[in-house]
């Protein structure tokens, strides 16, 4: 079994800043000791990493992506393999991507044309969530067994009706359901029915460019399903996780229902803490490449969003990842936005990013871990093989060196998009290198990994209901 | 023109409490002279009542009855003749009841059959809101006309799918269209998909008595369809009457949306605030007498009720008047309460309940004269016709024995029903004499009026939001 | 008995708007008739006035005003005689006064000299309410005394340390003493203690200027006695009446002990509705005519303040009328703002100014009479004698023309001031012609009153809590 | 230097559960390794610890103990040498005390005071807090002398007016000075001032029996002096710890402020979480057994306080260890509640309680230790020293047995106090062997620790402000 000692680096967890020297053996983390102890200097290896001056954290795991999704017509951009080799150039060594049941289909060849599309092609270690587009007997059925088989969380979308849309009904049916087996009910929270009318009738009175998308998801809309979705998991006794909150609104409805003591998370996304409405309405349909739903909002929101991250009303920052090319994508809704594929590229960014709000102080250094390793990690039953860096943990280590200066750019990034959200932003902080069970997969920056490494990996249910 | 004096009581209105004499000439109240002036002791007249000892109040305004209404087959079992006769019985001269649309017709051809139902029939005054069963470019557009008609409130349910039922999409286009032409949208506001999910469980499980109609109607779920209106009014810019509310949290939705400056609205009845689910308990299938909806609630939600009233976060109190036989119409609910007709009757007994709660200390005299009288008028352009004693006001005039005591029961109420879901109740205060348009209909607790004289009386917008 | 007949206007009190004629029968409203009818026609009079076009309201009442205040080594510069000339002037009939306890002194002494000050002076009738400037076992059993007398309301100051100042064991006695006998706890709730910190810290750093007045009385202090000042009267079981409240968290704390049903009212004032602290950093030391207590806040609490107005979470609109020439008063404090005499004028204004706010469309017509004349009489004691034009009320009645225009001036106003607080400012409506208790005291805008027509008025207990 | 290994144990801390072995080389841990791997299996250590089937811990953090202290004429009665020994019993390895002020004397005063107690009597590691009595120019430097010296967090009481109580005024200088100097505010939060006329009352009403100390001492008053201490700390800019929050409203402010993004903190004792108003009102005087301030409350605010502490609004449990022997001492008051000394025994109970409320569910394996020490160590500046089992923190570990039963007995209690607050209280879970800084001080419940070898520990600022 080989072995790998990074010294010298200061190890940063959700709840520790050590000065640490890791020991590697095969595929996990052996042992962690003080640097310069007796101990740590008796350690012998294959491979010795130098990590003075930088950080030995854990391998990001983005909750939230959708490689090669099929929606209005087209398919995100970012295959499995380039996506996550993106992934691994930006710090994350797991995804949990989206399988997605059909309408009158069942959850079962959903999830297995999703296995296949991944399996072979990953970089990085993955998961699934399972994306209910077809609540009935049969498919409420086949989510025990997907909670068995390690597929212990479920997406339902309040919003998109005729496509993943489920009523109040069906909703409350996979809440009763998750209850009793364990499942996390994960909610895209808008009222796409009143959503859908306010669209009709921006069409109808002229406003087809990319920002009135911003304009009819209302605040008030993201609110009201938040709460709609909340009540409905009291009633089910479920927990419920709510994705890309990027309303204040919608995390008041979250908060004031974690107060009350119910089990109610909330994610956001990097597109929200750093964008805004401003971009939406960039000219020249360039808004048109930050469209994406819950969508941006104005800048004041921001605030609030950081307040509930470093409050913990907020638990997870994923990424939401799903890339369309301006050219030929985006572009299907030039004259209606609402023929605008809806989502952006991320997934290489967000460890970037969120380092930048510690140097911004938004947030500390030990809780960027917690919100973009340690939390999703728990939540979704990776924990602790990812998430963190423990004796026993996957050896999923990131050499991050918080002093270089990057910016970010399409010309260098590499996700398989032909822009970036984040376009000429300098940012403090970059990966340097990256290890995916024990492997190297990106050395001093160099991709030295390959399609194939990353295994698809069970989950146990969310560890924040123990 | 006749002239009727009515001298020596105690004037109770929504704002005063004064000694004077009341001159009648015509249908109107001409004059108020302070007892015992020479201005009052100049006055002559046809008639002259002897109020000394009693209040003379306005006539009770009930906002919400369904008189003669089909549900599950069956009909109310008041007609309006005798739901009107009995509310003059109880001191109510003005009904305002509902008219209702069929789906895949016309508003029209439902308001004409309830004008027909009504036309020669009623012993007090009446007008209508419109349900909206149907919400369509076609009905929307009719809203115009009816509002012109002086039709100007319009019912939508957010429960019972598949018969009033509107989703949040023709809710919002209501809302928009009342917010431009200045009606009320009135919400039952219960998420009723998913309480037709609980419905069918709970009958699956066996539970089948009538208390679990109020197990499955939950309190979170009055709570969420309220805030979701909420929501959607504010989407639409619209006003919102919340009839019926029965949950304590669902009046905190009220209550936060009138702190925010909302036009937000909210009705209860005086069965939430005097009966409970130990009703709905009663064995031998007695709870079905109770079974409403929305439903009774434990009885530690009466004292918010109170509290809401107290506070002006609720502004009326009407009855929901909708009686439905224990024999033979109840019964139909036996083995399934789903099958139990939803309502109950209270239009005789309105005032009577509302003024022994002055009696226990709820609520002052002049706030029950407020409820119960002058509000509704206000809320639904009655006003300053109806709803108070004023110069120029309809001549609707209560005479009310406060000291009066009185047992409620089936067997001396005037409502054509069964039973009495106060049966047993001693109350002190009762109505002597009414005044409808000057015309005396109870003298002395005779009746003395008679079908037709009660006119359709067309109503202007909503005058709290002048 | 003299009889005045006014025929024509447009009677607006707190609840109706009715076309009608009133007659007066010596100092008393004998009767109301609707305009045209038999009874109205036949009515005889000596005096006839014309409204026809104008509004017929209750005279206003103001519950607030300080006349002849010693403060800071001066006196307000308006006597009972000037004061109460200027508010008839503008519409106010009534005015509540505070005598004041000095320190070591009984109230009996205090009460005397205001007595003393106003007997023989006034223009229109007043009463008082008792500063309680020192509680101890002796003046808490003249508290009770006071409430027999008709002085039914006292005043306590968590501001001013060492002049007015209680601290909270002398508040929760004199609560828990009203509690027992009905008198109302008027409370100015800003934390003087922690105020006189920032004083002496700005003086200090040479922060000299009256802007610093608004600075040092920060938002969260006087939310804060707010607060406190509410708990300390939930434990007392006492009533709480706040005193011009000027901050938006303020309001939010008595909006949230009502919704608790706690009974805790609020008063504002119109130089917080219509000035902010753009005001007191006016240049060359001008912002010392806008120096009071609680201060001017951010012109973005305007809209909470009218909010709270529309809501009923604030009930009363008072002048907290002051008045400091800037000549000579204001200017003793150039150089160090905690010298700057605290208080504004403004009795004369209040009435013109919040029909301003019915023609800007902050509140309504009713509204506007409610909260200047009905809810300030019933708060204190004073109705249905006061605030209200109704058979058996006082003749306290203004002729108001809503269309007249002015233009606020000190050169043309009637308060004994050399400023006004709202110079230039363009205000449609003006009172025409004056009654207090049937004597016109203004005709058709002449000064036709007398220093000495003015009565005392003991008042009853407050009304909102029978 | 000496080197011991702890092996087979599940190591617990509050934020990992791992399977692993800790070296301890000197009085620090050096490494952790995997159970089971090459690297563990290659330790030689001069002891062995099997903690096969039990968990390894981090000692206790207990932040909130008063040895010797001097409080109505008599002393707390444990030494620092007995208390200390019964921590160390208790697994509990760092206490921060504290150390008083008197009025009239400086900080250095009676910190040195406290270092002379204290000095070569400790069996485990201590810090200290100061208590300010007398907030003055020279205590408000002094404060920064001491930050700077290891003392970093400051004491204020709202309570015990003539004995700490500070005014508003001195705590706002205090709080500004804690905020440029870095220290932490901790708040005694009652409104004492207002309770002492309660007392006052209450006896001279006869109400002299201990359950009266729980009837004064005011729900309401503590939330008040909580939301007051939030808004000067607000003011100030600077954070603020509240000391044993003990009532649902007081922890609502908290968790209002929290929301609201403020750095505002709370703890709870384990008598707020296990007693209520039920033990102060045992007979026989029985009741002054449970008599500390805050007071014990009704048993519902036992949910809302575990709710806090799972929803991280409270986020630390220490004791107030503050033991008065019932004979002598607890008597003092009889007749006469006010004269009880305020104070419970409890530092030695601490873990074991909190580790039989994961038991209950009330909290998560991690939370307990991260409420008992990490969260401790981090507020008060001993993070990553003390808190935690990571390499390089200080080796103060428990070995604890999961399984064991224990019965809470003053009989084999180490206290020094003649009672026991749990007295036959049956718990799961107990302390099997305790390291302090690398030296066995309980070895298979056997005391082998010796005064004077705890140490002085300063600290460095709350290190939840970086």
């Amino acid at each position: 079994m080989s072995r790998t000692v990074i010294h010298g680096g200061l190890v940063v967890t959700a709840s520790d800043e050590i000065h640490a020297d890791v020991l590697v053996e095969g595929g996990r983390i052996a042992a962690l000791a003080a640097h310069g102890t007796e101990a740590a200097a008796g350690w012998t290896a294959d491979r010795t990493i130098d990590a003075t001056g930088k950080y030995v954290i854990p391998g990001g795991v983005d909750a939230h992506t959708h490689m090669e999704m099929p929606f209005g017509g087209t398919y995100a951009a970012d295959t499995f393999e380039t996506g996550t080799r993106a992934a691994a150039w930006g710090g994350t060594t797991t995804i949990v991507d989206f399988a997605i049941q059909s309408v009158g289909r069942s959850l079962r060849e959903g999830l297995d044309a999703w296995y296949a599309k991944a399996d072979g092609n990953c970089a990085i270690d993955y998961a699934f969530h399972m994306i209910l587009a077809d609540v009935n007997e049969s498919s409420l059925k086949e989510m025990d067994l997907l909670v068995a088989e390690g597929v212990t969380s479920f997406k339902l979308f309040m919003a998109y009706p005729g496509v993943f849309y489920s009523d109040d009904g069906q909703i409350l049916r996979a809440m009763q359901r998750a209850e009793s087996n364990g499942g996390l009910i994960m909610m895209h929270a808008e009222n796409g029915i009143a959503i859908d009318v306010l669209v009709e009738q921006a069409l109808a009175a002229g406003r087809t460019d990319p920002r009135y998308h911003g304009d009819v998801r209302k605040v008030a809309l993201e609110a009201e399903a938040t709460h709609r979705a909340i009540q409905l998991a009291r009633v089910a006794g479920s927990p419920l996780y709510v994705v890309h909150v990027s309303a204040d609104e919608a995390l008041a409805e979250i908060a004031a229902a974690r107060h009350r003591g119910l089990p109610v998370f909330g994610e956001t996304c990097p597109q929200y803490l750093f964008l805004s409405t401003d971009n939406l309405a960039e000219p020249d349909f360039e808004g048109a490449k930050y469209v994406c739903s819950t969508p941006l909002r104005p800048k004041e929101h921001q605030d609030a969003l950081w307040r509930g991250l470093r409050n913990n009303e907020l638990q997870v920052v994923s990424t939401d990842h799903c890339p369309f090319c301006f050219s030929g994508q985006k572009e299907m809704g030039r004259g209606d936005f609402s023929k605008i594929p809806n989502g952006m590229p991320g997934v290489e960014n967000r460890m970037d990013l969120l380092h930048q709000a510690v140097v911004d102080g938004h947030i500390s250094r030990r809780r960027w871990i917690e919100i973009a390793c340690a939390s999703p990690a728990r939540m979704f039953g990776l924990y602790p093989k990812k998430g963190t860096i423990a004796p026993g943990a996957d050896a999923d280590i990131v050499i991050y060196d918080p002093a270089a200066r990057q910016t970010i750019s399409a010309e260098t990034h590499h996700m398989n998009v032909d822009y970036s959200a984040y376009e000429g932003r300098q940012l403090t902080g970059q990966v340097e290198t990256v290890l995916s069970r024990g492997e190297v997969v990106i050395d001093r920056r160099t991709y030295t990994g390959r399609a194939g490494h990353g295994m698809y990996t069970p989950r146990a249910t969310c560890q924040y209901l123990n």
